[in-house]
Order: structure tokens, then C-alpha cells, then sequence
């Protein structure tokens, strides 16, 4: 039934011409780029640049510092914090979310056909370590919805991450970059019992639930597993919020953990997640308040929790400045512990778009610019990437992307910004009030900053006789 | 530069196992199926059915009856006319956009993996000639992008239809499977000027502008062209309008179609899109009437129009009851006589939606069912089919997909439904107010109606490590 699920149907089609070595142990611009434009970085990095290879092998290091592997697994804490303690972690030289001076050289050098999504591994390399050291001692479980490309894959697999996955195909995607079945949660509440059973075979032991039905077939075919319970909690303050599609009150949590325990299962612990790209820190120790209630009225029933899945919501940077990953993390943790006390109890984070978000840059070339109508003044810009193509999370305007011209500090004028496609719903911004420089021109390339997480996986399979993006990773 | 668009990547992932030809003389089922359940038809299926090859060479006639093809072009109404006489179309014997005797015998018989989208090309085919008679004497454009399957490019080639593409990988697309570049239409009005050199290079000689600049590429790079203004029309009555997006003011639109002949090019016509999924015919004679006021204003300032393209917004039946093809084509039809006197202008029409939207079904497996809470009234219930694998259309809940079910008949009771993502937008329902029968359970198969068009190719190329959408055409 779920064999053909298998073989990770979203990496195959990516090319990965990589990026030379050659200034990989040392950063090929100037880190005076910090908080510059696009223009500034091209003209910089197009003076610097040399042709770069793209022969690289992906087994050459692509890391600036050698580090041990981390161990993953339950009771890895003290061994983790020690591995941390001696790694260097080199801080970004650009601001939070800017054009990282590989991706522009990558850019500007190689010149790939556009639409593309270009990520900087190193970037990916360095929040990750800070992040997993900002929410210390929390276990990271990528999330590998957010961007399954093997590359990332291996690399986080060797910073010692453990994975969240979604479906046996994913579970698949992991295994064959030769990630360990003890590293890999099964986290999608909604499950075949056939991939419950795919999932088991294959030597993952720790599933997410949230219904009765799913309690049972996890029980079948999962036996003796770990599993914990997704709850539902508020969702304020997020830019991508949940619904209420995953989770239940916390009171049917109760009865299920319960039942988990009954059915013989291991009744672990708590999930829950606080809404992607969730910037209001303040939530996180409202809802770690209301969970911590829960973990008291499960103890009164007869359950003894221990782990807390914390989820993911660490944010990128989009139009709206963000916290930065230290504050956040200190914030996260300190709530726990004021609601938990200390020891804490076992956590795990799923960060995905706050590990990979902000180290992919999308570059577009401008297809047309027109109005509606003789003399009006607001443009309408039309790119080669669109809704269908990468930048699905625009729906609604969800998602604001900033974007880079060459013509950044020029006069501006007000836009609606579209995709390529014959499709009405393929309008990227119209109420939300994007405005670019007016010098801005047919043919000329803009690039979309922060699009590293939940954009090739969007990507339709061809809408429009349009490729699905393109992705480079550096 | 737009090399790499070609080859039709929403092609290339189908599977084609085309059901056994040993029907295709004869419908399988009872003409009484009309207006029952899925369930019933199930037993029918099942009792009638024998295994059937999967091996049936798509080279082997799969229509009912021997028709010449209808030789497109321009002036060739008359022809057109002639040929038609000779077809002898067979009314579909089922209501229309319900599950086909064909298509639950496949599914009964050949159990294909869930999720999986099974069209009928004998329904395509007499809808298809359905459409065009009622709306004769337009030539058909048969608009790609809504099911761009090789198996109804063929069909509908062989049927005379000419094609309305949307990209240069959709023009190649075409050209692949032997459709002559005169038939063709570069109908998006967001192009590259590569892209316009390219189908330019390939023989086609028909473009859409609604702008100066794209106005501007197609003088130099697809010289002499035939080329039509697309204008801004309302939408109203459109389940899924169009929004500002494609076409200019009627003002603006004279403007350009003086400076097209200017520039050297055909200045030949007009086009609107009354909105897709338009099921107030009455829109049309409004619409219409706007477009003869500028017929008119066109001729004062010296350009001769002869062409109107009607585009497309011809319905599926989702929810809501459509009007039949005749009645829609007979109102369509006799709008244009209305404003434009006889002997009409020549008539283009795009139907997308229109030919093939009926005629696919979209099997899924039910998931998981559960509530959020004890003792909830509605309850959730989880396809392996959502958002992101093919049912893109829900978004906002604007398209409304009938389902159908093994229970139908039986007590229902409200619910959510939703896609198996661990995507909190992949809902499909949950405003609009769906029900399914109590007896629905993990693991039964449900059928969703009229999905041939606009599901294939809004499934994306992998998210959460589910594969895409397979399509079957049988």
C-alpha cells in the first residue's frame, strides 16, 4: 500500500551543482555587507569573484570547524553540553536573514537559470548549533518537512539531529542518508496503520497521536512504542497558526494517555506546537503554563509523563523583525523551568523553518511589469516564481517576504506582485503594501530572502508547463 | 534561458495503466446508475466485472464511433460545420459528473493505490463534442493547463480541438504529441521575450497582450503575429474569480490595439475571462455588451476586429446544480448574436474545466476519523488525498467537490475534512457545512466528483514526503 510512498519523491529532482571549496574556509566578501543591499553585494561580490567549480563532491567538508559528532538519543544531556562546549561557532557576518556573501557569489558567478532557490549550508550549519545551544538542554528533531534536500539532511544528521518526520516516505528519505531509526520520530498525528507498521519494522519507536483510532493502531502495530500526545493550545500571536487540525483538549489527553498505558505502550509525554513562525515569545510561557497543568492532572491519574515536545514555531526573519535565537531560546527554557522546575523534564524541539529559513535565497527574474490601466500608478510586477512554484506560503498573504533589487535605495513606487502563472490565485502580495524601486525593469533579476524553508516541497509538479524550483545547495 | 521548460514535467510522473478495450463498444453498466450512490454502483461494478488487461496499447481506438478530424484554422467554420453533422454523439448515460460505469469498474476491479484520479476520455470526448456544438460555430481551444495528461491532448487532437497553452513548456508539450503549431495559442500575457521567440521559432502565430511591454516583445520577437487584447471584465457569479490579475481597461485596450498595428502585428480581436467555474450564464450578455461598446470604440480609431475570444468559465458540477452544456452554449451563443449581429466575428473559446472536469474521479482512503474532544458532534476525518496532493481548488473552500461514499443513503453526521499533512492550511471543509455517513470508517475508500481538471497539476512534487497525484486514463 505505502511502497510507492517511499524513495522521497522531493529530492529527486533536484540538481546539485555545488559550489567550489575554494573560499570555504574563509568567507569570500567582505563582512562589511552586513545590512546592505543587493546592489551593493552584487557589485562586491562580482569584483571578487572568480569562476568557481561546480564539480565540488558533496564528501568534501563543507564546514569551517571540526567537531565530533553529537550523540543522539534519550540521556545524551551532559555528553551533548560537553560535545557544545567545544564547538566554535562562527556567527553570521550579515544581519539576521540577508543575503549570505556565498549566495551572492554563487549568484552572480554561476548565474543559474532562474527560478532558484539558492542555500548557504554554512548558514544552516551555524543557526542550527545556535539554535540547538540557545534551547540546550532540548533534543533537536528537524523537522524535515520544512526542506528534505539530502544535503541538509546529512549535514544536520551530522551536527548529531534527530529528525520529525511525516510519512513513511520521509522516514524512507532519512534512512537512506543513513540516518539512525532511534533518531527519527514519527510525528504526523494522521497515519496508515500500514506506515504505523512500515515505520515499526524499520526500528522507529517514538510516535505522535492524538485520537483514540490511532492510540489502537499504534498498539497493533507499533507495540511497546513511545508515543506522546498532541495537544491543542492557542495560537496567538503566530503568522502561520494551526487550526485546530492536530491535537486535542487537553482532557481527552488525559483519557488517552491513560488508554496509551493500558494498550501497553510507553505514555511519554506531551506535544505541542505553538504555531509556525510564531514571534510573540511571551506565548510560549502562557501555553507551558496551561501544559503544565495537564502534566499535573495526568500524574493524578495514574501516568507519569517525562518528556515535553516542545514543537517548532522558531521563526525566520520575514518582513517583521524577529527575536533573535538567544533571547528566544533563553525565554523557551526559562519557562519551562519556572513551570517544570529543575531537573526539567525531557524535551525535544522540531525546528525547521528556524534552522533552514533564513540560509535560502529564491532568485526571480522580473517576466513583466504593466498597470491595469493608462496612467495608474501602482504597477503590477510580474516574476518567474509564484504561488505554484516555491512561494505557496503567500496564501493569503501569510508569509511576507522581503525582496532585494539591484536598484535597492532608488525611489520606489507602490506594487501588486504575481507569478507567472494563468492563474488568478497565483498573486503573491496586492493588499499587503509592497513597493519596489521604480527603476526597476523587465529581465532585471530580485531576490526573495529567507526562502530556505517550505518552498521547493510546495512546489507544484509542473502548473503551467512551469518547472518545480530548482534548488542549489552551497 | 527557457530550455529547461520543456518536456512537460506534469507528463512525465503518470503512470497509464488504460483499462482493457474490451468495453469500449459497449458501456459496462445500466443507464439506471444515473443519480445513485457510489455505493450502489460499487455493487453493480463488482458484479459485472472481469479482470481486465492493463496492457491496452494507447494506439488502440478507445472512441465509440469514426469521425474525420475536424481541420482547424481560421475560416474554417463552414467545414467545421459539415463535419460535425456527421457525429453521432453519444449522451453520457450517467448524471452529469457523477461516477461513470467505466470508471468504478476500473476502480473495483483494478484496486489502484489510493490516492489516485481516474478519468473517463469517452466522457472527455462527448463532453468535448457536446461543448462544441452547443457553442458552434467557436473553434476550441482546448485550455492545457487544466489536465495537460497526453492521453486528452491526443483525444481532443484527433477530435480537431485546438489548444490554449499557458508556457513554452506547455507549447512543447503539445508540439510532442504531434499537435501542428497553427493550432496553437500563447494565451498567458505574462511572457518572456524569450519564450514568445521561442513558440515564434516552433510556428506559432497567435499571442494574448494586456500589456505595452509584452506588446513591444511580440513585434520583435514574433513579428507580423496575430495578436488579442485580453480586457478587465467583471466577475460576478464566478466561484473562482479571476481578481485584476490578467487584462486591461477597456480604455487602455484601444490604446494598445493601435499601437499593435503600429508595431506590424495583426491586431485581430479581443478577449475576456468571464471567470472560471461561472455558473451565472446571464453574466455573459453583460459582459458581452461591454465588449461590443468596445468592438465599436476599436473601429473609430481605425483597427478592424474580427476575432472575440470568449475564453473560458464553462462549470464542472461541484455542489452547486450547473446549467446543461446546451443550454450554457444556446445562452453563450445567442449573447454574441445579440451584440455583434450575424454574420458573427470569428469565436474562440478556451474550455478547460469545461471538457474534462467531469470526467475524472479522485479515490481516497479514509485515514483517521476522530474528534477533537470527548463526546464532540463533528467529527474530523482525514483523507490521503488534501491540499497539497491534488485538491489545491478548496482553498478559501471555493471549489466544493462532491463525495461520494460506500454508506451513502445511511444516517450522516456533520464533519471536518481534511488532507494527511502535517499542514495546518491542508483542510479541505471545515465552514462549509459537509456531511458523511456515521458508518464511515478508517480505511473505506471515498470518491471525489469532477476532479478531471485542475488536480494533477496543482499537486505538489512531494510535501511531507507524499508522492504526487497519479492519474489514470481510461
Amino acid at each position: 500500500m505505502f511502497a510507492s510512498n517511499k524513495g522521497g519523491p522531493a529530492t529527486r529532482r533536484r540538481v546539485n551543482p555545488q559550489a567550489s571549496a575554494q573560499s570555504a574556509g574563509q568567507p569570500a566578501a567582505d563582512p562589511s555587507a552586513a545590512d546592505r543591499s543587493a546592489a551593493d553585494a552584487m557589485a562586491d561580490a562580482n569584483a571578487a569573484a572568480a569562476p568557481r567549480s561546480l564539480e565540488r563532491a558533496s564528501e568534501q567538508p563543507v564546514e569551517r570547524h571540526v567537531e565530533r559528532p553529537v550523540e543522539p538519543g534519550r540521556g545524551r544531556t551532559a555528553s551533548k553540553r560537553k560535545s557544545k562546549a567545544r564547538l566554535r561557532v562562527v556567527q553570521p557576518q550579515i544581519a539576521r536573514g540577508d543575503i549570505t556573501p556565498r549566495i551572492a557569489e554563487f549568484l552572480d558567478t554561476v548565474e543559474p537559470q532562474t527560478p532558484c532557490l539558492v542555500v548557504d549550508l554554512d548558514l544552516v550549519k551555524e543557526t542550527y548549533l545556535a539554535l540547538s545551544r540557545a534551547l540546550e538542554p532540548a533534543q533537536m528533531f528537524y523537522s524535515v518537512k520544512a526542506n528534505p534536500a539530502p544535503e541538509i539532511l546529512r549535514l544536520l544528521a551530522r551536527l548529531g539531529s534527530s529528525f520529525d518526520a511525516a510519512s513513511a516516505g520521509e522516514i524512507d528519505l532519512c534512512l537512506a542518508h543513513g540516518i539512525e531509526p532511534a533518531r527519527l520520530s514519527f510525528g504526523n498525528t494522521i497515519k496508515k496503520k500500514a506506515d504505523i507498521a512500515y515505520a515499526y519494522e524499520k526500528g522507529v519507536r517514538l510516535f505522535a497521536f492524538d485520537a483514540e483510532s490511532d492510540l489502537r493502531k499504534i498498539a497493533l502495530a507499533a507495540p511497546g512504542s513511545r508515543v506522546f500526545c498532541r495537544v491543542l493550545v492557542d495560537n496567538e500571536g503566530a503568522e502561520w497558526p494551526l487550526s485546530r487540525k492536530f491535537g486535542c483538549t487537553p482532557k481527552m489527553a488525559v483519557q488517552l494517555m491513560v488508554l496509551a498505558q493500558t494498550l501497553g505502550l510507553d505514555a511519554c509525554g506531551i506535544s505541542f506546537h505553538i504555531g509556525s513562525q510564531q514571534t510573540d515569545v511571551s506565548q510560549w510561557d502562557k501555553v507551558l503554563g496551561q501544559i503544565a497543568g495537564l502534566w499535573a492532572e495526568l500524574k493524578a491519574h495514574g501516568v507519569a509523563p517525562r518528556l515535553i515536545n516542545l514543537g517548532g514555531g522558531f521563526p525566520s526573519r520575514y518582513a517583521k523583525d524577529v527575536p533573535s535565537i538567544e533571547d528566544y531560546g533563553a525565554a523557551v527554557i526559562a519557562s519551562v523551568k519556572k513551570h517544570f522546575g529543575d531537573p526539567m523534564p525531557e524535551l525535544i524541539v522540531e525546528p525547521g523553518r528556524g534552522v533552514v529559513g533564513d540560509a535560502g535565497v529564491i532568485e526571480s527574474e522580473v517576466v513583466m511589469i504593466s498597470t491595469k490601466d493608462l496612467g495608474e500608478q501602482v504597477r503590477w510586477v510580474y516574476l518567474d516564481v509564484g504561488k505554484f512554484s516555491g512561494l505557496a506560503e503567500t496564501i493569503d498573504e501569510a508569509i511576507k517576504y522581503r525582496i532585494r533589487t539591484a536598484h535597492d535605495g532608488k525611489p520606489t513606487g507602490p506594487v501588486v506582485l504575481a507569478g507567472p502563472t494563468c492563474d488568478s490565485v497565483d498573486i503573491l502580495y496586492e493588499k499587503t503594501n509592497y513597493r519596489l524601486p521604480l527603476a526597476l525593469k523587465e529581465g532585471d533579476k530580485v531576490r526573495v530572502l529567507s526562502c530556505g524553508a517550505y518552498t521547493t516541497t510546495y512546489s507544484t509538479v509542473g502548473f503551467n508547463g512551469f518547472l518545480p524550483l530548482k534548488a542549489y545547495y552551497i
